[in-house]
C-alpha cells in the first residue's frame, strides 16, 4: 500500500549544470571558522561542481559548511571546522557558482496533494489528523519490513503515566524503534516507575501520591549512580517494566543529553554538550523516520541536524519523514517553517498518540 | 466494579442546625433584581431553615439566588427573578443565618484519595491521564446501566475529522448520550462533513483541499436553510453518518446556541441568548455526567449551571461528574478552581480522547 | 509622517472588463437562502458588471451574498435575506462571469515591504513589536486628525488591572476610541472595580482578594440592575473611573453582547445574538481601524464583518485596518489567515499594550 | 518605601530543639552519590543539629545533600558529593531526627496579604499585573541602593527587537544587572542586531526580511569565531548597542550555557552542561533578586538551585526574590508550585515587561 515517493535526479545535461562554473574553495582561518562568504547547506539535496563533476553532500545537515575533503563532500558544523579545511564559498543556488540546491526532488503523486501539504503546513487543535496516523502507521510497517532506521525523541511527560510507558516499550518489542534520544529526566522518571511505581512520587497508574513522594526520583537517581549503571541498576533492582528496560532488554541504542535543568545525572547521561551532539547526529546519519514526542529542545536539536532526505547503502535517495507531537501548537509547528513536506505537526497529548499508534500496528 | 460515593446527610440533630434561626425572605425589589444583601449559591448542596424545618435546593447551580415558593427552594438566575419573588438573604454559611452550605457532602473511599484530588487538580501536559481514561469508561458504563443522563458539550473541533465524527456517532448509537449542546458551528461542519466530505473545504478523511471549498459550509448552511430544518436536510439530501445524523435517528435530543461568531444560522439555533442558556439548563438538571470538549465557550456556559450534585428521582442525591477536555491547560482547568472534585481536566486532543473512549468502551 | 496607502483603481478600459458578461441575478428562493450557485463575498473589494456597468460593493464583509437593490449591490447575511432578494450567482472572480475580486488593492511604498508582510503574517512570542507600536500610534494619531473611526473590541481581562482601566480611560478621554464592543463580563467587573474596587473579588489595585468578594460582581449586577441602566448607576452610585464611565461621560457609545457564559445580564446586553451582530456591523460599517483586545468571541466575530476597506463619504476608498492583542498566539494568529495586511497579531498582554500605547501617544 | 520583610529567628530555646537527637551523619559510599535514607534539601532554610549545636545550611538549594565538613554544612548536588562526605540522613522536618525545615520565616505585613499570595499562586493572562510592576520597581531601587544582586536570566526573545535590546541595555548601564545568564542564541541574535540590524534576518527595527538574511545569524557566528571572543568581536567589528555590548562595557559578568539545540557555539559559551551548571550556581549563591524572562529551560535551571532566603555578608538573612516572564502560562508557573512567596509569574511578552520596567525605574 505505501509507497515511497521517487527521488527526481537533476539532468545533468541541461545546460544551466554544463555551464556552471566549478564552486569555488577556500581554506578555513582558523578552527571553528570558515571564510567569510561561506556557503550553508539547507535541509535539501545539495550538489557541488568541483573540477567539472557534481558531487551530492550524501550527509547533509542545515547551517552547516560543505567541506571537500577525499573527493567528497562533507558537511560539518562550524565548531567541527579545522583551519585548511576546504570550504564551499558562494550564496547563490542555481549553479550560478557551482552550487545546486535541489529543494523541489522528491515526485509527487498528484498536484493537488502537492496543494494539501503547503496549505497544511501550519497545524492546529482544529486540524484532523486521522490520516496522519493512517500515514504513519503504514511508514512504520514500512520501515520495519524494509530497514528502515526510526529515530523517536522522548520528553519526560511519556513516561509519567503506565500506559504510555507500556506502549512504548511495546513499540520497541515489536521492532519499531531504532533509537531512542532523550533527556536526563525521561530516563530518571521511567526508572523511578520502574522502581517505585511513580513519577515524581505521583503513583503512574492512578496518580495518587505517596507518602514522601517527592524523594522519589532522587531515590532513584540515587541508586542508579550507586550501581554505576542504568542495565546494572535494571539487572539488580529486577526493574521489569517501562522505556528503559524495553531498550536495554531489546539492544536498541539510547543517547541521554544533559541539561542545565537537569538533577543527577544519570551515569549514561552526556555532559559535554557537543559530544551529546555529535551522538546525536550519528543517529540522524541512519535515520529515516524521526518521531518527536513532547520535547522541544530534544525535537529541535535533532530537527537542527535533519536534512529532507537520506541515502540508503545501495545509492538510492528517499525521504526522510519527521514528526513533532506536543499538545502545543508553538511546539508542534516549530519545524513547520522548514518548507518541507516531511515535517508533520500533531497536536495531542503523546499518551494518546501512542496509545493511537499502538491500536494501528495492532500492538 | 464502579460505585458511587453515597451522599453523607447533615445531622440536623446537632445543635449547630437545632439552634440555628430561620432564613429571612425577602422580597425582589423589581424584576430582575435580588434586595441587597441576597445569598448567591454555590455548587454544593444549600439547606435553608424556614419555619423551623431544613429545604434542600434541590435543582441549584451557583452564583443564584434561592426563592422560597410552594413550599420549596428555587434556584434562579437573577434575569428570571420577578418583583416580589421571597429571597434568601444572608451570606454565612453555618447555619447563623438559616443558611447551611454542605462543601464535604459525599464519602471518601480513602484519606489518601482525597488528597489526590486536591493535589491534582491542576493539571498539565505532564499529568498521566490513563486512570482517568479508566474511571470515565467505567462511570459511562454505570451511566447507561443505570439510567443516568450524560450531557456532551462539543465544539467544531469535533467535526473535522472523518474518524471523530464516527466515534461520536458510535457513542450516540450505543446509548452513551442523552443530549449534545453545541453551537452553530459544530452543527454545520458535521453536516458539511455529511453532505461534501470536508470541514471548511478540508477533506475529512485525508485533509486535502476541495475545489472552491471555502464555499462548502455556506452550501451546506444554504441548503439547510432552504429546507427549513436539519432533520428535513438530513432526509431529502441522504445524508448518513456523521454527529448530528446520529442524534436525528437516535432521537438524542440537540440543543444549538448561537454566537455572535456564526454565520447562518441554522434553523434550529436557539437566537436568544437567555432563551439558549435556559434550555441548556433544562438539560443540565437531569444532567449525571457532563463532557465538555474543544470549547470553552459552550463548556463554561454549562459549568455555570452545574452544582456537584445532582437529586435523583428516588429523593437520593449523587455526584455530578463533569469533565473537560482540550488541548490548551488554560482551557481544561478553567472550571478546576470549582473547588470540586467533580470537574476534571484532560489536555488532549477530543479526537483522540474519542478515540481512546471508544476502545474503553469495546465500540 | 504616516500616509495611507492609495486604492488602486481598477482599469476598467481593459479588455477583460468590457468583454466581461453582465453578472447573472436570481431570486432568492425563500427566506434565509441564496439560489444555488450564489457568489460569496470576500474580504476585498469586488464589483460586479450590471447592465454593462460596473458597480462596487461599498460595504463590504466575507461570506456573504451580494444582493443588487436600487441601484446598488448590498452585501447581505444569509440569515438577513428576503425571498425574491436579486442575488449574483457565479464563483469566478476575474470576470468571467461579470464578477471582480480586487484583492491586490492598495499601492505598496516598496516591493521590499511587500514581502515583509507575506513572511509575518504568523507572528510568535519571538516576534519583534515595536515597529508595530511605532505604526499603531501614528495610525491612531492620523484617525484622530481625519475623522477616522477607531472601534475597540474588549475582553474582561481589559479590566482586571487598575492601571488598564485607567489607560483606556484616557484613550477615551482623548478622542482615541469611537466605538466599543464587548460583552456582559467587561461591563460587569469594570464597574464593580468602579464601585466596590475589585474584580472577580479581587483587589484591582493590589490583587489582595476582599472579604466575601465573590459577591462583588453579583451586587453589583444587582445593583446595576436594580438602578435598571449602567448610566443611571454610574451616576446614582457616583462611580467615577473606568472604562465604562469613560465611555458614558464622553459619549462614546457601547454595545455589550450577551453570551451563553453570562452572569446577568446587565441591562444595555444584547440578548438576542443577531440582533446583537446587527448592531456591531453598524459599527463596522463606519470603522477605518478597529483594535481588539484579550478576546476571542467578540473579535472573531468583529472580524468576520470587517473587509480589507472602507469607502469614506467622499468616495474615497482607503484600508481598514485590523489588529488582534492577546498572549495567545492562536488567538493573535485567528484572523490572519485572511490574507490581508490589514489583520495583525499582537502577542501580548493587553495591560501592558494599552500602557505602550498611552505612553506612545503621550496621555 | 520599600522594605524587606523581617527573618524570624527559630526559638532553639524551645523543647522541640531542646529534646531533639543529633542528625545522623552517614558517609557517601560511592562518588555521585549518598547513602540511602539521605536527607534532601528544599528551598528553604534548614538547621541541622550536630554536637548538639543548630547549624544553618547558609547556601543551600533544592534536592540536594547537606554535607558536615569543617564545622559548617554544604548543600551539595549528588554529582559533586564524593566518597567519604559526611551526609546528613533522615527524612522528618520538625526536629525528630535533629533537621528542621523553616519553611515559614519571614514576617508578613499583615494576614490579609498572607492570604493573597496564597490565593495568587497560579496566574494567567485575566490576572492584574501593575502591582507587581509597582513592586519591582521599588524592589530594584532598593537592591542597586543597598547592594543587592540583580541575576537576569534571559532567553532569545528579548533580542528580537530593537527597543527590548535598548531597554535591557539601559537596564545594564543604570547598575539594575549584576549578571546575566543565557545561552548561544541570545548572545548570537543580540549580537547580530549589533553587526547586521537583523535578528534570524529580519530588521530588528522594522521586521522586514533582509536579503540573504538567514545567512546573518552564521555571518556572526562565525565573525566572532574567527575573531575568538565575543568582547573582541565587539571592539573591532565596531558594536555599538545591545545586551552583550552593555554586559561587555559595563563588566557585568554573562554566562552563556549551550545546549544541544545551538548553531555554533560562541567561544565564551560552556560546553560542559554541568560546569555551566556550576558557574549559574555560582551567581546564584550571591543573588538577592532573580528574574527570569521567556526562556524555560534557562529560568527553570536557575531557579532549581534557587532558595527562598540570602544569607548576607552580615550574617543577615533576607528573602531571595524570584520573577518568572513568560506570554505562556504554562511557563510562568512552571516555578509557582514550589509554594513560595517569592516565586512570581508575570504573563506577558518580555519586551512590553522592560517598557514597563524601563519607564517604572525613569530609565
Amino acid at each position: 500500500m505505501f509507497k515511497l515517493p521517487k527521488y527526481i535526479e537533476p539532468d545533468f545535461s541541461q545546460e544551466m549544470f554544463i555551464n556552471a562554473p566549478d564552486a569555488v574553495l577556500q581554506e578555513a582561518p582558523v578552527d571553528k571558522a570558515a571564510p567569510r562568504n561561506f556557503h550553508a547547506t539547507s535541509i535539501y539535496p545539495e550538489y557541488f561542481k568541483i573540477d567539472g563533476k557534481w558531487y551530492l553532500a550524501e550527509d547533509s545537515r542545515m547551517d552547516c559548511v560543505p567541506v571537500f575533503e577525499d573527493g567528497k563532500i562533507y558537511v560539518r558544523e562550524f565548531r567541527n571546522l579545522k583551519k585548511g579545511d576546504k570550504c564551499v564559498v558562494g550564496r547563490t543556488e542555481n549553479c550560478e557558482e557551482g552550487i545546486y540546491v535541489h529543494s523541489d526532488c522528491f515526485e509527487k503523486e498528484e498536484a493537488a496533494k502537492a496543494a494539501t501539504f503547503a496549505f497544511r503546513q501550519n497545524r492546529s487543535r482544529e486540524t484532523g489528523f486521522s490520516y496522519d496516523y493512517k500515514q504513519l502507521v503504514e511508514l512504520l510497517k514500512h520501515e520495519k519490513e524494509n530497514g528502515g532506521y526510526v529515530v523517536w525523541v522522548l520528553g519526560p511527560a511519556c513516561s509519567f503515566d503506565a500506559k504510555a510507558r507500556e506502549n512504548f516499550a511495546k513499540l520497541v518489542e515489536n521492532g519499531y524503534v531504532n533509537a531512542l534520544l532523550a533527556g536526563n529526566a525521561l530516563a530518571t522518571h521511567d526508572l523511578e516507575g520502574g522502581l517505585l511505581g511513580t513519577a515524581l512520587g505521583m503513583d503512574i497508574k492512578d496518580q495518587s501520591p505517596h507518602v514522601d513522594g517527592h524523594y522519589n526520583h532522587l531515590d532513584t537517581i540515587n541508586l542508579i549512580n550507586t550501581h554505576g549503571a542504568i542495565p546494572k541498576f535494571i539487572e539488580e533492582e529486577n526493574i521489569t517494566d517501562g522505556i528503559m528496560h524495553a531498550c536495554v532488554k531489546n539492544n536498541v541504542p539510547f543517547v541521554l543529553n544533559g541539561s542545565i535543568r537537569d538533577d543527577g545525572p544519570l551515569p549514561e547521561v552526556y555532559e559535554h554538550t557537543y559530544e551529546g551532539q555529535d551522538t546525536i547526529r550519528s543517529h540522524v546519519r541512519k535515520a529515516t523516520t524521526i518521531i518527536g514526542m513532547a520535547t522541544v529542545l530534544h525535537t529541535i536539536a535533532t530537527g537542527n541536524m535533519t536534512p529532507t532526505y537520506r541515502v540508503l547503502e545501495d545509492g538510492t535517495i528517499r525521504p526522510l519523514y519527521f514528526y513533532m507531537v506536543d499538545t502545543s501548537e508553538f511546539a508542534a509547528n516549530k519545524l513547520g517553517d522548514r518548507g518541507s513536506l516531511s515535517a508533520k505537526g500533531i497536536v495531542t497529548n503523546v499518551q494518546d498518540f501512542m496509545t493511537n499508534l499502538a491500536i494501528g500496528l495492532e500492538l
